[in-house]
């Protein structure tokens, strides 16, 4: 485990953000950083998030997964409530350094708070597809996990659910 | 090709949104929601952009990604321009249905304007690693990609870098 704070470098034109070697990371007007997070192993998207600026210095030094929750107005260490820690084996940042993707190991194989390994476990068909199901410009979700890794009351209890309306 | 208009529906219930069949995206106060682009073949993480409500529906009736870009503030049918057109495989959406995922195959085999295959070609050292690397908290990012898929110049010219410090 690191103990050094992480420091950023400020932003000071494009060449520096998308040719440099320095850690110049773009907060939006909120503070936060968009986050990417899949499996290091099966490449799967586990989850999209946020983080603060403190957020990415701890995942950073300590190589867990850490992010802000909007829904709390929290720093959020992943796991922390269901144990379902990611370790962090891959924390890349894009082109322009708004946006961060992580590879993780995730502790207990799932991500998601209801309960599923991938947040995402619905499908939209496409195309053709979309085409063929279609009923008046609706079509039906597909789901693409049939079987939920954990219990969500067992893990959360009664814990306000994050979704939003 | 399909010709009919996608619809979404309205969002009533936390249960419809996580457990329901029922397409009902949240946009957000920009009227935009997140698109995490993945290789439908390799599992990289190719960008991360967003959609209109436009670009959405189109991105599902024709099969081809359309985003929305933030910085020119218009619809984008992603390569048009580069000719890097991405033809989605699968389109999923996450538990409270404000993310999608998008399994792309690209023409091309390059999705970043910076001229690189992935967007995410450079890491920053984490844990134990970014304990040993850093000074003074600061360390330097590492390419995982070497090589451009293309020259930007010749495929962009003189068009503005859509970065934004």
């Amino acid at each position: 485990m690191g103990t050094a704070t992480v420091r950023f470098q400020a932003r000071k034109s494009v060449a520096q953000v998308e040719e440099g070697a320095e850690l110049a990371p773009k907060f939006d007007d909120r503070g936060l950083i968009t986050v990417v997070t899949t499996d290091a192993d099966s490449g799967e998207v586990l989850m999209q998030g946020y983080m603060s600026a403190e957020a990415l210095q701890l995942t950073i030094s300590t190589g867990e997964a850490h992010y802000y929750s909007r829904s709390r107005q929290a720093l959020w260490h992943k796991g922390a409530t269901s144990g379902l820690v990611q370790t962090v084996r891959e924390l890349l940042i894009d082109d322009d350094q708004d946006c961060i993707w992580l590879r993780v190991d995730v502790a207990g194989g799932a991500s998601c708070h209801v309960g599923y390994r991938s947040c995402f476990y619905r499908k939209v068909p496409v195309g053709d597809e979309f085409a063929a199901r279609q009923t008046d410009g609706h079509v039906a979700l597909e789901w693409t996990e049939t079987e939920k890794v954990f219990d969500p009351e067992e893990v959360y209890g009664d814990a306000p659910n994050p979704t939003i309306l």
